[in-house]
């Protein structure tokens, strides 16, 4: 079955690569956040399709999720020696993705034709799409100012409270082509349980891709990043408390209300079951949290078989 | 005295750091060949800048006499992994420099500026000029067609006969302001052991440059790169051959005429000594090959003591 996940970071990579692994070569598109994108010392830097394709290629550092295993920062120490503030942690090998894909932006290639071409190159079974191919910024809006979303995140390690959050240049963004397409032929669209705030809210808020995702037939399955209170990594749970929203399995199914058919949360997340089921949704009850490389593709099967029974045409209310 | 230097690579580097421990901080300035510069996955190269700032530095890799020393090269095989042709050798720390090279000069800043920048970071003890802030390409026209300088020199390694070489773009170059305030203030200018078709020859070629050097007060010395009929380093034998030029250091002398009052030939070169001086110049014979650090300062001594022999004023005929 042909799936379209949307994916964000390191938890979004990590079910991707499950999906991946249990899916027929090529049958898998995964429209990934490039909302934290970001120009470092004039480099095009978009950390979240790196993690989706490093962890999709199998390159992805196993300790911290993101990055390449086994990476040196060489250049980094360069840097560093040249005065340069070195608080994103560049490897060598990483640095040589964001050399080739500024280079080829400038002279003139979308990001999506860039992001098939070095996907490729490193192996990876399916389709890495960027959301968009105009520059949307996330900014952080905290009582310190707003803040660019890697200052936020890397810099200042979130430690910022969130009194908004604000995405510069969405108005022009539009769905790439590539986006509709896969879309059209899917069979199962998969919310990843990356951040519903900063990493699948921006896919969503790219203009006609909510309503996309509304009108396409196939059945829509998310899985909550949220288990037990607690967001499994980042500051998912943060940033939703402090925007208002209630966190916990339920508060990430009201934040896609309209637009999933089926919501997977962990079993000590039992409680919430009744309150998604008022959504309109089907909920699966399950271990949803992604320990090591079989755990992600047992999760993945489980989400596969769960969106299966959804079923082409339920409509989400 | 103030010390004004014009260099290319490698040769040329080992005699400008000669100078820099010989003189007082801050007393040389080294004019730099930028025709070779190129760019590489959007990235501004100036390999002979990077050589002389490296080198002044105290960081070039000994074994070569370019890139880093100890330098790793793991963005390069990422590079190949991408697919891409890794026929430059990149190092990790040598890419810092050309990322922030090239981040500089986007964000509007010259060349000029930013090798101030770069140099002044990495401890370089007196000034760096790049030739111009202009681009300049030279082209080695060879019987396989137009090639460009790095393709000639490291790519193909210098295999190709030359018959010509074409300096792209000097019709549009201008003497920077700094290296015309520096000629001012000099009491000498020595030209340093670089390749004088590739490396010399397009400094004196900038327009301006070379009726600038003329007008100074300051003497002219130049040491031979030609050492008993051989290049000492590089492809300057062959290609002054091909050019019709006598390759010895006579035949460096003679590209010189008119512009430089002394010439620093090798003792097993004496047989050329009449020759020279009956181009207007002096002599000093000595061992003019560097072979280690102390060798280099040796070599430099001996320069700025020849220098200060010729007088302020000495026209060169």
């Amino acid at each position: 079955m042909k799936t379209l996940a949307l994916a964000g970071g390191v938890g979004g990579a990590k079910l991707a690569a499950g999906l991946q692994a249990a899916l027929p070569d090529g049958d898998l598109a995964t429209v990934v956040n490039t909302a934290d994108d970001f120009t470092l010392w004039g480099l095009h830097i978009s950390p979240d399709l790196d993690t989706v394709m490093y962890t999709l290629a199998g390159l992805a550092n196993p300790q911290t999720g993101w990055g390449i295993a086994e990476d040196s920062s060489a250049a980094l120490s360069m840097l560093g020696r040249y005065g340069e503030d070195t608080w994103f942690k560049l490897g060598d090998k990483d640095l040589a993705t964001h050399v080739l894909r500024t280079g080829r932006l400038r002279a003139g290639a979308t990001l999506t034709e860039v992001t098939a071409g070095l996907a490729a190159a490193l192996g990876v079974r399916g389709a890495v799409f960027p959301m968009c191919d105009e520059r949307v910024s996330t900014i952080v809006h905290t009582p310190e100012g707003p803040l660019e979303f890697q200052d936020y995140f890397v810099r200042r390690r979130q430690k910022d409270e969130v009194r908004g959050v604000e995405l510069r240049g969405i108005e022009s963004a539009r769905v790439p082509r590539s986006v509709s397409e896969a879309l059209d032929g899917t069979g199962l669209v998969v919310f990843c349980p990356s951040n519903p705030v900063v990493s699948i809210g921006p896919i969503l808020a790219v203009p006609g891709m909510a309503e996309a995702l509304k009108a396409a037939s196939a059945p829509k399955v998310a899985v909550s990043p949220i288990v037990g209170g607690r967001a499994l990594k980042g500051p998912a749970d943060r940033m939703m408390a402090s925007l208002g929203s209630e966190v916990s399995a339920a508060g990430v199914a009201r934040m896609y209300k309209g637009l999933v058919n089926g919501m997977v949360i962990d079993r000590r997340d039992e409680a919430d079951q009744e309150e998604i089921e008022d959504f309109g949704m089907r909920v699966l009850l399950t271990d949803a949290v992604m320990r090591d490389e079989p755990d992600r593709e047992r999760l993945a099967r489980e989400v596969l078989e769960f969106g299966g029974t959804l079923g082409v045409g339920t409509e989400a209310r």
